[in-house]
């Protein structure tokens, strides 16, 4: 992509209203636009992030035998009625009424729309497990919107919901499903602590969030030292549910079994959040099957969440400095950023423009600066965007054929033929 | 995919409420689950065809140098009072209030939103042309809603918006855009008519829909008989606009200028609509550059729109059998459908298996019927799902090492040897 094109409206003030690195860094680079409290558009390389985020979510969901669908955002209230919910919930719902009067209302989650699904079709065990999740827009009508993307009213969350004939076998699909939210997350560069949670609106019985340490995160949490010494392979289900780990509600000094110099503090950011609640849902919405010898019982249930918009934000949170972003490979909007400080010397363009064409037809994601700017200003916004590579193309370039390749996290900087930056890369 | 481990809830009964073909099929093949009038769950299938249209769609968008944004669904009412459309749109905008009982509303359309986003950040003629683009959930509370995802209430669509500093460069994008859509429709297996079209609540000056003939079609269209004998490469802007073809609203006999035995009358799908409207938005909303001789003017704009979860029901209607949906390639859910008819017996279970892992190898997308089903039932579901080819393993594979390989759309059939019938296809 060619930036002098391309539409990355950076600022080099910080805006006031943001509290917290992430917000201040994804409004200065341009990443998201505020509409009006917690709710904002996406700008072309916010949503880049975006979608490498819910790549990655989604992969990991199939490769655990998930099924994508998609939930419609607006919903009749009768489901949510009938699981009692319709009132219990608050005024985080945004409660619609359409032009013949009915009841609607945003979905904040949607544990009754997709029971009603499998409660229509699933009649028999042969169909299960079976576990459906979408990655879908959600409204929650925040009494107080904050931290951007973080605590926004309008968010992307994954949400997957599970079926199964048993509490062993729902049981089995929740340790799936941890390890494989352990997994994603990893490959997202973050190292996510599951931690015991209280299951809240949704119900239930066994619960975990997933945190990250962060200084801004939003919530206290108490965990066993042990989890940071654990490599990300051996933190299985099994493995990582013997260590105490607990969100703040959950946590009772009396009750801790650690030594007080193994109980490790500190803030965290939920990224995750996952709830076994057994036939909460599938009770009074109808969801049955018959077993191999005859009966009829509910669906034994759980409910599963990543929250996709708010990791763009948790991300930056977890990886930053002072001039910037500094973003993981795997979700960076642009692997490489291509610096030419020589614009309108025809030899220096000639050499980025076949550079940039090069690595473009190697399926390496650039972004090329080919705006006519002050070296500083390049340089600069560069960070500010935090690609994981720079490439800069000088005077030196002219003189010697060589560039300059700087690693945007350790800030390594070595001089490199032109021609052999591609495979270095 | 193995079809006994996935979610594809096929119904054998026709439902009673789906009066065209499309909607028939879609709920029969198990693709969508109707939640309330006009909404939609899309379950894995259905979802399957609505992301290879996306994916068409931004392609071609990003192959002309538009760029992907994401506006929210819920915006606040304030920018549609500046624009006039606030009162104007009338009961098919839903309009909600939230916990502060500030207005706000669910998106029908971008216009207001985006210039605002432009307004903030472009000052200058040298951030253009640009034009973004979006994918996103709309909401437009039909009285009546019907004909499943052709005429729903929330419904996905492509939205785009184009920005240039004078009304040459304005219609030069209009007609890039125009050429787009129809390679975009082609890539899909439609031959779509561009047809002068009224310009209607979005306002303006010139304006085309892109319509498919089909006999189930909601408007009438009028066309000159050439457009038929075009072939899709010959059908530039400039070659069709100087074709007769027009909507329903904008033909008037009088003024056509066609000899009776040219001018054609079909009914049509409408698929695209596309407009060009000046400064309607620009001016009210402030979004103006300088240009190069130090001047401040208001922006020329142009919006274009594809009917993303509508084209799901256009293909279908475009193409089915009475035994079901047939999918051209490009959008159909998988490639291939894998039919085991001796599921049991474990020579044929080996080859079926081992077939289906070197179709998988080969990056061809095939969904196994692994069920223990009756044969009848079988071919029956996958000529209703209606992926593009069907291989068969039974008896005679056994006997000789050959499969049955059939042509979803021709029904055309030939014996081929197992290991040969990857390279086939």
């Amino acid at each position: 992509m060619r930036l002098s094109q391309y539409f990355i409206p950076t600022l080099k003030e910080t805006p006031a209203e943001a509290q917290i690195a992430s917000h201040r860094l994804m409004l200065r680079a341009g990443m998201v636009n505020q509409e009006t409290s917690g709710i904002y558009t996406w700008l072309p390389l916010g949503l880049l992030v975006l979608e490498k985020i819910q790549k990655i979510v989604c992969e990991e969901q199939d490769r655990i035998g998930c099924h994508k669908v998609l939930m419609p955002t607006i919903q009749p209230a009768e489901l949510w009625k009938k699981s009692g919910r319709y009132e219990a919930y608050g005024k985080e719902m945004l409660r619609i009424t359409d032009r013949h009067d009915r009841e609607m209302l945003y979905g904040p989650t949607n544990e009754e729309v997709i029971t009603d699904v499998v409660a229509q079709y699933v009649k028999s065990y042969r169909a299960l497990p079976l576990v459906l999740y979408q990655i879908q827009w959600k409204f929650r009508d925040e009494i107080r919107p904050r931290f951007g993307v973080m605590r926004g009213r309008e968010f992307l969350m994954k949400d997957g919901y599970s079926f199964d004939l048993s509490s062993e076998a729902a049981t089995e699909t929740y340790k799936k499903i941890y390890e494989s939210y352990l997994r994603t997350f990893r490959r997202m560069g973050l190292t996510a602590i599951p931690v015991r949670a209280d299951t809240g609106a949704i119900g239930g019985n066994l619960s975990h969030e997933f945190q990250i340490v962060a200084p801004t995160g939003e919530s206290t949490i108490y965990y066993d030292g042990h989890f940071e010494s654990l490599s990300a392979e051996d933190m299985t289900f099994d493995v990582a549910s013997k260590l105490y780990a607990a969100a703040d509600e959950m946590h009772k000094v009396e009750e801790c079994p650690l030594p007080v110099e193994q109980l490790k503090t500190a803030r965290g950011i939920e990224i995750g959040h996952i709830f076994y609640f057994g036939t909460k849902y599938s009770e009074p919405l109808g969801a049955k099957v018959t077993t191999p010898d005859g009966q009829t019982i509910p669906l034994e249930m759980g409910s599963y969440g990543i929250g996709v918009s708010r990791l763009v934000g948790a991300i930056i949170e977890a990886s930053h400095d002072d001039k910037g972003i500094i973003w993981p490979e795997s979700v960076a909007p642009f692997k490489v950023g291509l610096i030419n400080l020589k614009v309108g010397d025809a030899k220096v363009d000639a050499l980025a423009e076949g550079l940039y064409n090069h690595l473009s037809t190697k399926d390496i994601e650039v972004l090329y600066d080919d705006r006519d700017e002050r070296a500083g200003t390049k340089f600069a916004d560069m960070d500010l965007i935090g690609l994981p590579w720079q490439i800069v193309l000088g005077n030196r370039t002219l003189d010697t054929g060589m560039v300059e390749l700087k690693n945007r996290k350790t800030g390594e900087k070595v001089e490199i033929a032109l021609e052999q930056v591609a495979d270095k890369i």
